[in-house]
């Protein structure tokens, strides 16, 4: 039994999840922080994607005890375990902040897991234990590819075990108390039916809340600008450091997985031994680097020194070739010191029932009425419909602000006032 | 204004404050997690320094507001900006894992704190911003040699600013829910008086909640055995690392800061530099270590492979003489494979009115009644008599199971019964 | 000081406030149920129009209390107490299960509100005792013909005082969670600006959180058919009983204060002296009367023999007046015994901005934006204009179910297949 | 499924349980204020006897549940509908006020109780259809003489489902938060061994939680003197109104229930017809009786004006004959204007584990060690030991303010001083 904070306790009864719980790859996830820069920006926001897949894998126990509680013919039970140690295991293949790693080395965190899953692992050896195929069964629920949609459906859908722990343990840790809904009462109403996870109607109310829910963690926390500053931030690190590499720059500090990281060259062995500490510590030591980007890039993330913003209703290339030049003119580099952002690119997404990829990714949230007709719940619920409709199309522009005010005499007078440098 | 989960919000409205939070030094201790080790017991506490930093001065903020609002006559109302000051920053000298590296180095965190506020730092640059004089006297609140004392025990004392934040934070973050007490009606029930902070008599059965929680948090969290544990593997990390440094051990990795705190010619510069990231990134490279001990006590650490312990009711030196001979037999090294440990030991203390030197260093709680009687409150209440008497003095011993497992059929049967190796 | 299970305590600075509390009028409220009898259907639901009105006091004085500390000159400060009478006595007219009597007899809590205040009562002299005209300025405020209409927008408005005290209370009495929004936040961001209380932008996804805590309110709790099918049974009760009155019947039991609401003589001290207690031991005599109708629905209140329901999705006369002659045929009384309701006719409303009767009896929520350009919120916000717009338009029956089923066999088959007879 | 504030949802599984809970007598408990007068001083604890009655229903269920996943060999599997039905209805004999009617008119809420399971009630109707002799059984178990001590000590023992309900629910409502418990833990290490109710060692803390929220609560809640005070003004309602019908005076206001009360002559039907409503009414009519006494007491009542109290260390019949005296002097009945009250007296009790009647009536908390070795937990618990010995033993003398302070000038000096009446 695990004591935790958001669903008080972690309960494991099998054996296969106590050894998988203690090998090295899973205690590993100790050292990456859940949310990546988000403590920046929400300084409670230090918990790490250890505690969120316990809580995964607990909410996963929990909905499935209730389907043999209640003795559904549709839930085939021999895929308990499977489910389960997918549902603990899904996350194990995220390095240290994944988005941005992804985003500049063009890796894959879901390709690192089924990697960790199927490789030569502690945690490969548990799941053989269970049976020869085992191990491919749990990679191929994560890949989606698993022969029972249901299954894959606890962990991949529009209301699945990972959502829902992530909104209640950020909403939790963070301290923003928009996030958080009726999880009992949605484990109350869950019901497989015909190879699907569908809601019973009498749960609308709640489905709604859990949106309205996630809706707000959207944009209070996920899509926060200053979070999506410290994104760039490290991405911009990253990049800096890779293409300092490339052009055989000589790190004063420089560990082995790293540098495979760089030259695209990572085996399972060296991306597990990346770490948020391994990183952090990196970026401590880059600080002393001569290369003057890196070093201030480096000393800005430690330093919470982050790039200023502003807000901006459309955005057009011209605009943004006017500032890039505006920014070569006054000696500063346009491909760090100027970020646009928009959250149309985020990792995360609303609930949209309708796009065609997105029922296939992620199956939508269905509705099933006394008389066992099944519906999406949009078409149900005039509230999901119109949240399922929002978008806030904004723009945002990032630049350091102090190197820009040194500067602003020589920057046009429209663009000092966009950026409040008068 | 900083979201924060325990205090909701916090409340930054001094400039002086604004800039400190900002510095370079304070950020740091983003770095540093508030709790050690401890969230290898309890996965939720991954908070760190900084949260509590911001959650005392918070604190301290409301109690001085509801000073002014009454307009009490005996609160120093020229001593707010020092108590806020020195509430923040009252923890910036603590180190990574801190107690551990005390232990083993013989470092202080509050002399390091107050070498940050009077040396060449950002910190100290704000605080002169003040006056002159004005960092020399946040050094001595914290040194406790402040003028008025009443000022020090905001920070310091038996029911201070600190103890409640990081009782109400650490509950909140490992999920143990006996922690908590209601803030709220203690900071209503405090009052300035001849010099002191003392308790108004309507508020007796709230500090007797605020002491009964902190009671079950020490044996609940802080005493936690798994967590003693933990901490015993890092400072065996230390004491072999500084061993073999002294050796003239050649590492293969070793970061500057660390080569001056094997030295103890550790500078403020250094210092700062270290980190919770940097430790546990060391810790990483150390497995490849060539020496064994070393090597495999950073192992242990990183994969969470703690040492086992058993609890008995006396221990005396005889007995564990004979344990040490028998570890030295079977080929074990007892100075880094046997440890013993008892609660007594810890940096944590219960509440013990009477002691002396506590007297002087942490000023007890005083209860004022009606008739404007003063009397230390274990003298009206019998519940904190009883609590202040208790004490619970087991005794642990901590093994490597695994090891002693390996080589059982050498030890003693008596050994064996013992450490249930049947 | 009072202890609040919502606000956690009520503090009570102003004597005059203390005195109106200590009256008679106003400690009435505690023998009258704030929800009606909403407690049949949610048990916890047992609070009363005292503690409500307690919160709205709190609620007005916290807001005012921000305005004073942020020292914005919108406010008017001499308007102080007259808010904080009329936030504390907004309620003081509402008699026992006041919906169904003002629904059955034409009375109007709000007229009773003012008769109290200015009529010759406790409550009078005590507003008295501030100035001649101050009961009149409280009446007025609870008129909203008061000559400052933020004073009267405190308490009557789309985010007044009283409606987020009772939304949060019946949250929290019901047990129902959805209801719960985040208070502190709410009253950060409210601001006196020309005359009116504006939203700062910066608060809007709070207030989107409000509206949809209370679009969930209404559709759990306030609209939920079992609590419409037990305000039913109390009209009906009073509608016979009235009825028998006209007709000359005499009553083994009744009380003068009833016997001038059937004949509409109402004096304040007869009105003042009507209260939940006398009602429902009323309703205990009455299921000793003769009059077989009266009886039987005084038993079935007090034994909770609710009428049952369907739903329908739409609804017409023709088909009321089929199953009205069907009733009659079988012997049951179409006026008692068959009732229709849709949540249209309720007391409770949902948010709708552009209604035009609406902005003047309760102005709608405005966005202040930095650039202090005011706006309805609902023309910013995508998800509130959506909830705005939402409506569910369903049709409930009601009847006595034994009583059908009793005579079943001479139903038409498409009634005994409606109300599920078979 | 019931919703409820504190347990979330009550879950209903036998139609047993169902229909007792609609029975007309169950239904009463509606009308039955938990807390009795308490909401005179807590405004929120307007909570009724039904909601207490399904809350400890709840928790024997859960707690059976839980013996019966585990499957543990000394739970008696037969016993759960008995247990479950005597936990529903173990207060079903409270009468309005019952503490106060109890102590005035001699009768007995157990006995009650025991009747109306056993007399021509619809409950006794629903336990026949289980079996000819199930409703002497549960009868037998709410009077503790039942074969199996198990099942009693389930709703009757230091730490039963009635207690641990009636603790939480009290806090809840009344808004005390010291009153709060890990309900989960202790129902997680609860075991039925050799007949009774254990505790297992890893809950030792739980239970000092819980046993110091029930200290917290009978010192904030229960044994608060300004509830005393109205407790006090009920007693003599009903001590006067006896007097004057045993003494023929003819009321004006007078229902048949009462008037068996006052002969001492209730039926169980005219038990059942007394609530809270029908007691509060007829005070309320009371007001306008003849006999000043009584008129003035009902008022006090009503209006919520209530004795003043003095708290003194010590008191003897000497000093109190004294008082008497005075009062005759200056015209005031002392019988019913000076009462003597300390907590000794008090329904509610702290934990004492020795003494022996308790022992008989309320088995103590045993703990259970890993070698399955049972100890009374003060034996192990400091804290327990502390807080079982506790005792604050004050008095209190209330008395009518108002009419000592008309009458001031002829009351002795030290009357006067003691009295505040200077």
């Amino acid at each position: 039994m695990f004591k935790d904070p958001v669903h008080h306790s972690v309960y494991v009864q099998d054996a296969t999840i106590w050894k998988l719980i203690n090998t090295p790859e899973f205690q590993r996830l100790r050292r990456i922080r859940q949310l990546g820069t988000t403590y920046l920006t929400f300084h409670g926001a230090e918990h790490s994607r250890f505690s969120h897949s316990l809580g995964v894998y607990e909410i996963t126990r929990k909905i499935i005890d209730q389907f043999e509680r209640n003795r559904y013919k549709d839930w085939p039970q021999e895929e308990k375990l499977v489910s389960l140690c997918a549902s603990l295991l899904h996350d194990v293949g995220h390095g240290p902040f994944s988005h941005a790693i992804e985003h500049v080395f063009q890796t894959d965190h879901e390709k690192w897991t089924c990697d960790i899953i199927t490789g030569d692992t502690s945690i490969h050896r548990v799941l053989r234990e269970v049976g020869e195929d085992f191990p491919g069964k749990v990679a191929d629920v994560i890949r989606k590819t698993y022969g029972k949609p249901i299954v894959v459906s606890l962990v991949s859908s529009q209301m699945d075990a990972d959502r829902m722990d992530y909104l209640l343990r950020d909403a939790y840790f963070t301290g923003v108390n928009y996030g958080s809904f009726d999880l009992d009462r949605i484990l109350r109403v869950l019901r497989p039916y015909q190879g699907a996870i569908v809601v019973k109607e009498s749960g609308m109310h709640a489905v709604e809340a859990y949106l309205m829910a996630r809706y707000q963690m959207y944009w209070q926390v996920y899509f926060h600008p200053v979070t999506r500053s410290s994104d760039i931030l490290l991405r911009q690190i990253f990049r800096r450091a890779g293409e300092l590499y490339r052009e055989g720059y000589r790190f004063g500090f420089l560990l082995p997985p790293l540098r495979q990281l760089f030259e695209g060259s990572l085996t399972v062995e060296g991306y597990l031994s990346l770490d948020d500490a391994l990183v952090q510590a990196a970026f401590g030591q880059w600080i002393h680097e001569e290369d003057r980007l890196l070093s201030d890039l480096c000393r800005r993330f430690q330093n919470r020194r982050l790039y200023k913003y502003i807000t901006l209703e459309s955005l057009d290339e011209t605009f943004l070739d006017r500032l890039r030049k505006e920014w070569v003119e006054i000696g500063l580099h346009p491909e760090y010191h100027l970020e646009m952002d928009t959250p149309v690119d985020l990792p995360y997404d609303l609930y949209k029932p309708g796009t065609e990829p997105d029922v296939k990714e992620k199956p939508p949230i269905l509705l099933l009425d006394e008389k066992e007709r099944v519906s999406e719940i949009s078409a149900r619920s005039e509230i999901i419909r119109s949240i399922a409709g929002l978008h806030q199309g904004k723009y945002y522009i990032y630049y350091p602000e102090e190197e820009l005010r040194a500067r602003a005499s020589r920057l046009k007078p429209e663009t000092r006032e966009l950026l409040n440098l008068q």
